[in-house]
């Protein structure tokens, strides 16, 4: 079946059917026996698996019977990584520099740079890839934080995205230094947020990153009236930077998704663990203030809903991806939920949140394309990757004089 | 070879050889290519490969070439289960009931029980389960939590336990009520601690389960002092409890080892995701409380000791295993790392912490024996008790009637 997956002419018609399908829709719809329909990179349609195929047998579909699975939406705001490598492996991605031109150690190929030389640059990259590999690459701005940025590269940033109708991606009041720094540097009452807003930064296209030293206003106020989207990263945010308020930016309206941040502070990078992880620390910071449980704090649902259609959202794309639903793009995953981990399973959609393990999906689809199937991934050689990785680290490793410390006593 | 492996009599010898030996012993040896000599339940030699096969190849060994992957000691505090089933299973387990003879909620089977029924049945599981399946089963007394536990059955459990010689298991200062319950009706000044030290329950042979709220006094005294071991669930904390000082019970010398708690409260249920957990969550309540990063909160030897010697050393079986020394059972797990997750390998010891999922464990040895060999379980038919565990499920919710509440809009 993976062969004759993998050759599927992408005009072809494929009935994915026989599984649970949750679509993540506005109306929350999840079928019990659901079939999805994609015609080239499309979703044509998305039923009861019986309907659906009494309706398109004509069409000779290739049928793929799930057998009990599940099929949601596989929504993504991955910052990282390279254009290269997203249109070599078929995947989607919003990309963006973490741009800096100030601050305390720069990288030498950063320090002399100005606002205008950052912004151009980025002009360029926008030029050169965004819309491109079938509509699976977009380009936005960055800024790596505000310690790093002049008020000149804040303010050309915030009007360069908004000429090329684009987002920008920055990482928002991560350490309480750096509200501190810019109470300050920036003369305003409290930090980051509320110099974003002065500076009309915090705008419905700002995705910021972590966000968590931000006092009410901020949380409750200033980020829920401006649109700004919140992507909470909860292993870097419990390695190193504190819990968010993200109850009360969810309660306030903010739309706040899930991300890994980059793997210096995450190590295991992958978004089933980060939901997961969203459910757990959201409920024991709460208890850990008030002294009091209480389990609705962040449904199942709600960690669901970051996990897809709110990371759509958070990247501007909620219009052709992050659901399951006529007219957009067939971007799914298929989850095997026959394993230690998931059996059995009582309530399929917490069941999906605090048992399913990333080693439950079986099967990916980006754009009506199979990028895994059955847990072999079609468009690299992962092996391969996995032995080039491990040279590249050790000649880096080398390069840079960087000893490993030994934590235990090697013999 | 899993053949070969299954049908080796008790008595051979097996060397183990060309792995990273991460033997957790006293003087924390790491061998960069070693082997362990098992010869029948117990190890008989640990060392660096050359050495180890040139001085046992004249006995014929079956020789296990694990080509660089890793070697763990496999320690355990598994408070759960039956004994039936470890026995099945091959594994290793202390084992208690968890005792109520007091407060509300009490299931009507255990509402009518005095304190003495509850030792006396306890005592007759001892007597029925201690020390059976060649050793891999021992009785602990427990004891539910101190608002189920009248005075009587708190002092006669610590007497019975001494005349046995053997441990309890008791949940303490889960929740902050909790706390103040014990203020209230037991007249001490702070919680469930200091009460246990008044009454003299604070032993060596207690091990203390969650133990969240305490205050400095408890955590940093009365705990290190009487040698009480303390069982921290990071999943279950996060999702209920709130965070405990682990930081300064360690610092203070308090014996901490992870603990998965049952499946209500966690759901994963796998000691190397409460590695992770453990990592994280330490290292989050450090700056939550104080603003600034320390990322040498909690290192990563130190939660492979929490999971390793720590875990026997809290079940009073530190003799015997958690770490991997010559006369010592044979008890390890191989960690396969060639996966997307652990590549590449740039700190053997912080990997296995940060980076390893459940799913690199690639083999179980208990007792000198292999229970799971290249991911399959030998003593059991896993997909048998998935069919099984999924049927009891239903059959369960139907007996009991609960309804799942229905989280979306199902069709």
């Amino acid at each position: 079946m993976e062969e004759e997956r993998q050759q599927q002419p992408l005009s072809s018609i494929i009935v994915l059917h026989d599984a649970l399908v949750v679509t993540m829709d506005s109306q929350n719809r999840v079928y019990r026996n659901g079939a999805v329909v994609v015609r080239g990179d499309t979703i044509a349609a998305v039923g009861q698996s019986e309907d659906i195929i009494s309706e398109f047998s004509s069409l000779s579909p290739h049928l793929v019977n799930l057998h009990g699975q599940f099929l949601l939406p596989a929504g993504g705001q991955h910052v990282s990584g390279m254009a290269r490598a997203v249109e070599l492996l078929g995947i989607r991605a919003c990309l963006t520099q973490s741009v800096m031109d100030a601050g305390e150690g720069l990288p030498a190929s950063w320090a002399k740079r100005t606002a205008e030389e950052c912004i151009q640059s980025q002009r360029d990259l926008y030029k050169k890839h965004h819309n491109t590999a079938d509509g699976r690459i977009r380009i936005w701005f960055g800024l790596r934080q505000i310690m790093n940025s002049t008020d000149r590269l804040l303010t050309e940033t915030r009007d360069a995205a908004k000429e090329l109708n684009t987002g920008i991606h920055m990482h928002v009041a991560e350490i309480p230094y750096e509200n501190k720094h810019v109470v300050e540097r920036r003369g305003v009452d409290h930090g980051t947020v509320t110099y974003l807003e002065k500076i009309k930064l915090l705008q419905s296209n700002l995705l910021a990153a972590h966000t968590v030293w931000v006092d009410e206003n901020e949380s409750s106020c200033l980020l829920s009236k401006s649109g700004v989207k919140v992507s909470h990263c909860p292993a870097a945010a419990m390695h190193m930077l504190g819990f968010a308020p993200i109850r009360e930016m969810i309660d306030a309206g903010v739309c706040v998704s899930l991300g890994t941040d980059g793997a210096p502070s995450n190590n295991r990078m992958s978004i089933v663990d980060e939901m997961y992880l969203a459910s757990l620390i959201n409920k024991g910071r709460e208890v850990f203030q008030k002294g009091t449980t209480d389990p609705t704090v962040l449904p199942a649902e709600t960690v669901l809903e970051m996990a897809t259609i709110n990371g759509a959202k958070s990247v501007l794309w909620d219009k052709e991806i992050g659901s399951l639903e006529v007219g957009k793009k067939a971007d799914m995953i298929v989850v095997n939920p026959y394993s230690w981990s998931m059996m059995p399973v009582h309530d399929r959609i917490s069941s999906l949140v605090y048992c399913m393990r990333t080693e439950n999906i079986a099967s990916l689809m980006c754009n009506g394309r199979w990028i895994m199937v059955d847990k072999k991934i079609l468009t690299l050689n992962e092996e391969e990757v996995m032995v080039m990785a491990k040279n590249a680290s050790h000649d880096l490793l080398k390069r840079a004089g960087i000893q490993v410390p030994s934590r235990m006593n090697f013999l």
